[in-house]
């Protein structure tokens, strides 16, 4: 670590290693879940988390709808099968039974459910930096959600993000306003252990990409920095 | 803190008190940004750090153009400029002179831009998870900037998303592709300062919202845990 630079040091070579550390050890969990309630305390830290990201103008567009009642899972389940079903269809071959055999959602089995909303309209017409970018609340959404993860990861909480589901139909389920974004539905709890690696790259569906392959300098296409 | 849960416990209070830390010390900085350059080293570390959000299906979409030439970031600014006064005709009053007042962007005097870009095409057209969601693409990305502006702030680097640009004319300026997205365009350098509170915040733009005002339970509407 270069220790001549003259900028504030708030954060230790330990601290900046265990933010790494729940980088790296996030995983999208969908099996391995535990009864174990989550407290509400913990629960709160890590709503408080995802509350806690920047959004576009300050509008803050999230809400969060928590989800333990077993009918209504029974219900988004339901919405999963179908949308399942019809995803399977687009894989053929040696694809489609991998898929079949994979496990995509924890939705009955993790104790708690949370759908991440955004509201378009909150804070008024006129956001601050929303004027050319309207999705820019979308983008704030999804960091709160990123947020919630990482934290949720280092209170030994899985979570895992189920978009195989039909959201219009998902909103209309849980009373969500027509003008509001459902934009993640998450299921979440303890579990009993977290990958090592992603699932999908466990199993090869796809490999990790080199991070090189996802850098240019100065314009698309260039690929050395001079 | 609960100690008899039986779930895996990799992370100690220290390291979980050090992911909140970063969480809410993390800023959307536009000035007091230092000349220093980014060592390679850690500009990589900070980029590994997105390269490992979780994306939808493994698609790892995203791409990171890493700008440092004063040519096109002074072509930027441009792009903002314009976009800006245009954005400032909405706000009438004293919210125009307080609009006027803020400084929104730190282009020039940061030291590394970075663009990043989101490839809808990436990996096929076929993305596990993507069928029912097409956008969770852009989500994806949108978490990998939210991992690269934490593991910034623990490396004393500030980080500022401007949104106030016309993205179209950005995708030109950087010769990006038409089908792929220039999902931030992010400003980042060491700083002699980390705001306390964000800026908008601080200035009484807008106060921060009550945690309890973004959560419902069950089904949108119903404010009670039973």
């Amino acid at each position: 670590m270069n220790t001549n630079l003259a900028v504030p040091r708030e954060f230790t070579d330990e601290e900046k290693e265990a933010l790494y550390k729940a980088i790296y050890l996030r995983r999208d969990v969908r099996e391995h879940f535990l009864h174990t309630p989550i407290p509400e305390p913990v629960l709160r830290r890590v709503l408080d988390a995802a509350h806690h990201a920047g959004s576009v103008g300050f509008m803050q567009p999230w809400t969060f709808i928590i989800i333990r009642s077993s009918e209504i899972k029974a219900q988004v389940k339901g919405l999963f099968d179908q949308a399942n079903q019809e995803a399977a269809q687009v894989f053929e071959g040696e694809r489609h039974d991998l898929y079949s055999r994979l496990k995509l959602e924890g939705i009955l089995e993790s104790p708690v459910n949370i759908c991440v909303t955004c509201d378009p309209t909150r804070n008024g017409p006129h956001v601050l930096g929303r004027h050319t970018v309207p999705q820019t609340d979308v983008y704030s959404t999804c960091c709160a959600i990123q947020n919630l993860w990482l934290a949720a990861r280092v209170e030994g909480i899985g979570v895992g993000w189920v978009s195989i589901l039909d959201y219009t139909a998902l909103r209309r389920l849980l009373d969500v306003p027509e003008h509001v974004i459902p934009v993640a539905y998450l299921c979440m709890g303890y579990v009993d252990e977290f990958l090592p690696q992603p699932q999908l790259e466990k199993v090869g569906w796809l490999p990790r990409a080199s991070l090189d392959d996802a850098i240019f300098y100065e314009r698309w296409g260039k690929e050395n920095a001079d």
